[in-house]
């Protein structure tokens, strides 16, 4: 496509940022009253807060309570411009980006495109593995594991079953960790009432971490204590271990031993996922941008990263901050006033890190959090770890409306111990083949 | 597939229900307590609510609202058990039906399939009008008319914008009229704020119907004041106007004029959707089964049909009951007190249908409703209309959570005067072709 996409020209400079995620909104928002146009492009209407996406993959939140439309969120900011496209490329000597809807004229342009799984070039592993980093993801994943529980009523092999009820999660982080749990909860509360015909006791929960602690970048209190949980609540983690291979049915651990499963979660790891155009001495191993403090991309001037996407090597960070909502956030925010401040003639302010703390929940009641607080990193867990874990995903919802729902919701799957969202819309998996179904001679 | 499915057999009589609309579950459930094993089969797994539908489409509520998984609702109900499938064909002499997941013997079959689009046979508009059957068909008309109105951003033809933003709705039955109100609510408060780039006069609605008069069931009071609204509402209505054709862009009327949209919403007529196996002679010109006062099929002792699928001749309904909920729940109840009758040795009941009422909402404060008290007909429209309405659809919705988050949805949107699920999930419409966006050469 050779010509400018169809967009006001305001006549003052204008801000491309490519991606809404955590820091693409924060720096939208941020800019709302500064002397720019504000161009967001994304390739969904909606920003969504993925946290809490292993809630919708497991039907305890509905997919609408998670996400948020742009034009809505944005609502009434006049320098804001929303346009649902895909970024193809830059051409940083032109200044232009080249999208699926034609190409856009930039002043700023701010990279904050975000991470996409990393299988390390194993392609069958990516074949056949499920993952979690959107919504079109969770749904699939929750229309998948409740098929197979419809279909594992006609089997009656004992090995075929145990495929269709079992689950290997691969990577014991946050979302490895937390994914467990919830399926945990699934198993002991929710199943048994809707599936009395199945034996739960066939269904396995497996999760295998490279290394040997869960959740390795918190505490060794936190590590320790949602290990605990999991086993308590009759997970089967595997330390030290990888998945050396995975073909859609037999999962080949390091260890030798076999698994069977069709139902493969890979929460092992992310790489950037960058644009098209720019220098490739930009980017890291990591396939992230090189930033400085001020998040510009190493070599340009006018062209930014910020979030996931952008790698800055500090004293305390040398490998760059960790890939979480709280570090996109506050670059987001720092980079709207730094525009700003160069607007205005004014040196950049650099960045730096205000670790919040982490937190990650395994079930009611069972959460771990090291907390940062005057300075100090405080330990908690069980029941206070859990109501702060909720009270603080509640807060950082965008929205009143996600904020009401995700709280109605839970308070209702407290008290029932239920989680109603269990539907398969859109299309189930593949039927059966008829040779795996239990089928009696008609006499 | 030729043998049985697993299944247990409880030892008592089976009633396999096809289909889990309004009749099927009602009759589900009121044979909680009876003597028999009850397999309920349906393609999905859950429950619709589909009188909501078209706020569903219209981004008012979200999906999850009006859909209550089955296993959910009869949660606890020891003689019932669900089955995931498709009904392929039926064998009356071996008592058996054929589905995707084996054969299935029924002592008693009840038949409660509904109906499907009913095109006249014209392949054309198959192909391109969209349809509002079920869920997915709601998702994929919201995704549809939030991706025209991005794309619409791109566009400079006034007749391609045009194509993008008008709507053309055939039929002038409850769902038309609630469609045609519900977008023209859109335009109204929802899209000048999303969309301050487009001149939204450019959106056009129009209704077109074949008879001289919109709500042809119901009274000529509130025929007339749902014309009244919709004008009132900025919507152009053609009565006494068919469509001829249309081939996803250019509509064709039987006057001889033109319209351009590139949505189309089909809600013109439907035809029952029988399953094969039965007596031709079973079904009607209709394509719904021929039943006797006891919802037999013509011919069969042992086979029922009830809801939208059965036709039963009566004095005041001579080509049959409307195909509407009261109905269909009417007989599943009356059904499930038959078999009980049955069972016991008792004279089956003949049924007689107790019309309630119906009702329609055209926007916020508007409404019309035609209710039977004490025998005798009540008008109400306006204000009084309008919480009538949402009173009882919230009242008939299937579970406590489906009440509560519609009435949160609805309290809002009241507030708001906003619709705040415009999200585009799952596939948008095909990209613009790169000779429809409109570009500026980059010079």
């Amino acid at each position: 496509m050779e010509g400018l996409t169809k967009i006001a020209d305001l006549g003052m400079p204008r801000v491309v940022i490519v991606g809404g995620g955590f820091g693409g909104l924060e720096l939208a928002k941020s800019l709302a009253d500064a002397p720019v146009q504000v161009v967001l492009i994304d390739k969904q209407n909606y920003h969504g807060f993925w946290p809490l996406l292993y809630q919708v993959a497991t039907a305890g939140l509905n997919p609408d309570s998670i996400i948020s439309p742009f034009r809505k969120i944005l609502n009434g900011q006049e320098n804001f411009f929303f346009r649902l496209a895909e970024v193809k490329s830059i051409d940083a000597s032109e200044q232009v980006v080249e999208t699926s809807i034609g190409l856009l004229r930039y002043d700023y342009l701010v990279l904050a495109t975000g991470t996409t799984s990393n299988f390390f070039g194993d392609e069958l592993m990516a074949r056949n593995a499920i993952t979690l980093k959107n919504l079109t993801d969770a749904i699939a994943l929750r229309n998948t594991l409740l098929s197979h529980f419809e279909q594992a009523l006609q089997i009656g092999d004992v090995e075929k079953l145990n495929s269709m009820l079992d689950f290997v999660i691969v990577g014991g982080g946050p979302t490895g960790v937390e994914m467990a749990g919830a399926l945990s909860e699934l198993r002991a509360h929710v199943f048994p009432r809707d599936y009395p015909e199945l034996d739960l006791k066939q269904m396995d929960i497996h999760l295998v971490q490279s290394g040997p602690v869960l959740l390795k970048g918190m505490s060794a209190e936190a590590s320790a204590k949602s290990l605990q949980y999991l086993q308590e609540m009759g997970v089967q983690v595997w330390l030290d271990c990888r998945v050396k291979s995975y073909d859609g049915y037999t999962v080949t651990l390091s260890t030798g031993e076999h698994l069977v499963s069709r139902t493969l979660i890979w929460a092992a790891g992310v790489t950037g996922a960058p644009v098209a155009g720019l220098e490739p001495s930009a980017l890291l191993k990591s396939n992230r941008y090189q930033v400085n403090e001020f998040n510009q991309v190493a070599g340009y001037d006018n062209v930014f990263a910020i979030g996931d996407i952008a790698q800055m090597a500090t004293k305390d960070y040398p490998d760059g901050h960790p890939q979480v909502a709280q570090p996109a956030i506050q670059q987001g925010h720092l980079l709207a006033e730094n525009l700003r401040r160069r607007l205005a003639k004014k040196p950049m302010e650099p960045f730096e890190y205000h670790d919040k703390g982490t937190m990650a929940t395994i079930g009611r009641h069972r959460a771990v959090g090291d907390i940062m607080l005057f300075g100090k990193q405080f330990h908690i867990t069980g029941w206070l770890g859990w109501l702060g874990w909720s009270f603080v995903h509640i807060m950082a919802l965008v929205s009143f409306r996600n904020r009401l729902s995700v709280f109605v919701a839970w308070a209702w799957n407290y008290i029932t111990q239920d989680k109603g969202m269990r539907y398969i819309i859109g299309k189930p998996k593949a039927p059966l083949k008829e040779q795996e179904l239990e089928v009696k001679p008609l006499v």
